[in-house]
């Protein structure tokens, strides 16, 4: 047989199917996307999705996975690094939010696996994985909130209840999930400059003082 | 008939109908919601519900009407108050966050109105009907708009995007009706303070020298 590769799964069609998902579950939301409507999405049979994915909670639970893979990614080259906490602290912002702007529809489906975790309206499948991978986004938020505080005592910060500093951080840092919509002609320049002024209005929003 | 009262619509039960159904949609959103849940919530009939309310969208429109007249009446007695822009934007910031947190169910109710029609995944039925409420909604902010812009002009206020600047601000008074849960033993000065923290959180975001 001359075309064996046809039979196998291509290179990268599991991130195909994940992007495509991603992208139903961020437009209808998790109860009304279907397996079929992801395979409509991607233009593949239903057996293409099924072949990676048992179901649509696995298929969920792997975009809220790879969406928080993402983010301690993005952060991973800045976290250690050396110098005051307020810079480290930017500079995890500003990695923070430009992934939250690229991966979109990963990020919204975080979102959403949060405030269905929140509701109580996770089926028993998806409860347990997506209880695990909230651990994991609870220790991502850690990492943000040891900085924030260490920034306090360095006296470049000003806030009094630390948990509500970082729940008001993220709700900005993460809200481009709401209002960002791609433009024709966008330069990697442009979002850097709506990164900057996010995060700019995070770090004041904490009391910082360095502008 | 010593009791006719029983046969007659109680005073307030419309406004009972609407505050169950809009713990209803805060709970599991709107495609989960059906009028047997609205009425098993409020320990009545589906004939009472359908007594004030002719289907689902109408009584998701009502909430969405109701939670931005709150809003606007909120912010009433604060909005033509003489002084610097500064001090006015603050004001209604305070009444419109606190409003958010004493009414969060409607206001959850205005939020997810909003994405879904964002998201067009409203039915015909809907559509129009939050098309309209979601222009009041624009003016809304547009009072919120306008006294940044003056805030602005007045040097208290510092930011490069009108637009991004106001989006920001929203998202972080709105932010409680993410994370916001009432607590037991809770007084009006409590959340007062919490309040105080959020806006203040708000303020400083847009750049406010104020402290």
């Amino acid at each position: 047989m001359l075309l064996p590769a046809i039979e196998i799964p291509q290179e990268g069609s599991r991130k195909d199917i994940l992007s495509a998902a991603a992208q139903c579950f961020m437009d209808r939301g998790y109860t009304e996307t279907s397996i079929d409507d992801v395979a409509r999405r991607l233009g593949a049979t239903k057996g293409r999705v099924y072949h990676h994915f048992a179901s649509k909670a696995d298929l969920f639970a792997a975009i809220f996975r790879t969406g928080l893979e993402m983010d301690y990614a993005a952060i991973a080259p800045h976290r250690h690094a050396p110098g005051p906490a307020v810079a480290r602290l930017r500079s995890m912002a500003v990695a923070h939010c430009r992934q939250i702007i690229v991966s979109r529809p990963y990020q919204r489906v975080v979102w959403q696996g949060v405030q269905m975790l929140l509701r109580g309206t996770t089926n028993p499948e998806l409860r347990n994985e997506l209880g695990l991978l909230n651990d994991g986004r609870d220790g991502y938020e850690r990492i943000f909130r040891d900085e924030l505080e260490r920034a306090r005592v360095e006296g470049a910060l000003r806030f009094d209840n630390l948990s509500l500093a970082v729940s008001l951080m993220f709700v900005t840092l993460n809200s481009p999930v709401f209002w960002y919509a791609p433009r024709a002609g966008e330069t990697e320049a442009d979002i850097d400059r709506l990164v900057f002024q996010v995060v700019t209005h995070a770090m004041r929003g904490l009391g910082s003082t360095e502008d």
